[in-house]
């Protein structure tokens, strides 16, 4: 079973894969690691994958038929997960340090049949599926009360962290909220406390007013180079309508596929594909006090190899402002 | 002028390069980049870096001259700066958001002569005399009251972030305290009102009677892995006797060396040489009221590049436990 540990200094808590642990040797052999063979995210390849939790597929005919070929989109387990959905928390002490069991749910949406199209390139109908997917499972998983959030996110690149090429998301739930989650919501309510206004929505109306970081916008979205970007080019998407939470803003998932295909399509052209991360910040599932919250996508490019010191001091260096990389992408025509 | 700025949802600053900014074609060009020809840090070479503000050289002879070969030690402003040390802070608001000059000092410790010599390497009295250099510089610079924070690093081979190969620390004197180390002061300060004892006080007696985490100790550190690691081998080397700021052990540098030695001793065997960073932990400059915190350093191999998702959710996956971490450094000899 996994655990979940929490630092006793500072409030995170980190995963431990207690059973199928990693030694010295492969972290040696993974440093040159290629992956030969088929891909196990292909259509025909979905015995090598646990059972699909969501598919989108036809309702009826061949491709009807669970576990086969057929589908648009596939939502499995992952086959190594990081956390065990069955089971216990049994959240107790163990001297001055915090345990519970690695309880939790870690799934892999395949967001397209097709292993050689990327998500950038799919077109907007396909990505609001992707959106959909993410808001069914979510849904779903709000169901069982031991979870608290669910996080999904996506890795481009190997050098951003996939380990298979083949165009997917990840979603992991989680019993604990994670600490940049955390931060989020107490530093939005700090400022409704002063302010009684929402800090995202006071963001998206300077941002508006002062042009110099909008990269696109769309009539429910903006897209801009955030004032203090850890990364360089890292961009944000916001909706322009307060909500909390990701699941409630359903009917703009199109225009939500539109603002993200803009910001990727400039950022491929802009950095000629680079690997890159995006993470969906949405309110915990089952909190009722983040009126203050407004959820959004970050997306970070991986340009940038500085990083053990990064990680480990929350000090970031940023060689690109952000005025300079949202005239750059506001150059790139969106088609 | 580089720019401070915080991100106005979570207490974070980052520096924004304004003057030399990075344009998209310089990521694409240093995605492969080598960097070919003469070392500016080797003897010989003291004409490609800015002059040295410290360097331990003989009293006399030709070794003595200032900026010219003959040093064991030299310490110098980075050449591309990441802070300028010149000028006024000019805190000021913004909208919605806040920023100030992007004053500091931004300098290089090169920690021997011999280019081919890597930290872990060095005998023991020569990484004391690194040791005592971070002291001389911090005392130095926090006669400037304009700093808030020194802090001290080292990336070890390319992955970790060292764009040169020659041994070296970097330093940055700061205007703010970084968010990690805010956190850790908070942590600390938390636990210390709840319990009136030091929580790393507490991990070294549990460690210690445990001793399923330690990887080495000596009369004055405690080199063990923490119970959360964000990271495969994180490491870190706690000293025993309590005090809030690293400038205040001087006597314990040797015994430090000694540790520090062993630890990146037992990390190379086991990894093969793996880039890494370490951090230097100390309290802020001026604030009096840190006596709840404890100096300390932490090592982070640089083994696995899943890495945007992480810096971006605060949320850690990691695949060793620290136990079996331990198990294996313990096995590896000290010498």
């Amino acid at each position: 079973m996994p655990e979940l540990r929490k630092d006793p200094i500072v409030n995170r808590w980190v995963i431990i894969a207690t059973e199928r642990a990693r030694r010295p040797i492969d972290f040696q052999v993974e440093r040159d690691a290629k992956r030969p063979g088929l891909c196990p995210f292909c259509p025909g390849q979905e015995d090598k994958t646990p059972s699909e939790v969501l598919a989108y597929r036809p309702s009826d005919g061949p491709g009807a038929r669970r576990d086969a070929p057929g589908w648009r989109l596939r939502v499995f387990p992952n086959r190594y997960p990081a956390l065990m959905i069955e089971g216990e928390l049994a959240r107790a002490g163990d001297g001055v340090y915090d345990r519970m069991n690695g309880i939790g749910a870690h799934e892999v949406i395949v967001e397209c049949s097709d292993h050689a199209r990327s998500f950038g390139t799919l077109s907007e109908p396909e990505i609001e599926s992707v959106f959909s997917a993410y808001r069914d499972r979510i849904l779903d998983l709000r169901q069982d009360m031991r979870f608290k959030y669910v996080m999904i996110f996506k890795n481009h690149g190997a050098a951003a962290g996939a380990s298979l090429e083949h165009s997917h998301s990840q979603l992991i739930a989680l019993p604990v909220v994670p600490s940049v989650v955390a931060e989020e919501l107490a530093g939005a309510r700090d400022y409704f406390s002063f302010k009684e206004r929402c800090v995202f929505c006071d963001i998206v109306q300077q941002e508006l007013n002062e042009r110099k970081r909008i990269v696109y916008q769309n009539d429910a979205f903006v897209v801009f180079e955030p004032y203090a970007p850890k990364f360089p080019f890292e961009t944000w998407v916001l909706p322009r309508r307060h909500r909390a939470s990701f699941t409630d803003a359903r009917h703009d998932y199109r225009a939500l596929a539109n603002a993200m295909r803009v910001a990727l399509r400039k950022l491929n052209v802009a950095l000629d594909d680079p690997p890159y991360n995006f993470i969906l910040h949405t309110a915990p599932l089952h909190d009722g006090e983040n009126a203050h919250y407004h959820w959004h996508i970050e997306i970070m490019p991986t340009l940038s190899k500085v990083a053990g010191f990064e990680w480990g001091s929350g000090f970031y260096i940023n060689p690109t402002p952000p005025e300079e990389a949202a005239r750059f992408l506001r150059e790139i025509e969106e088609q």
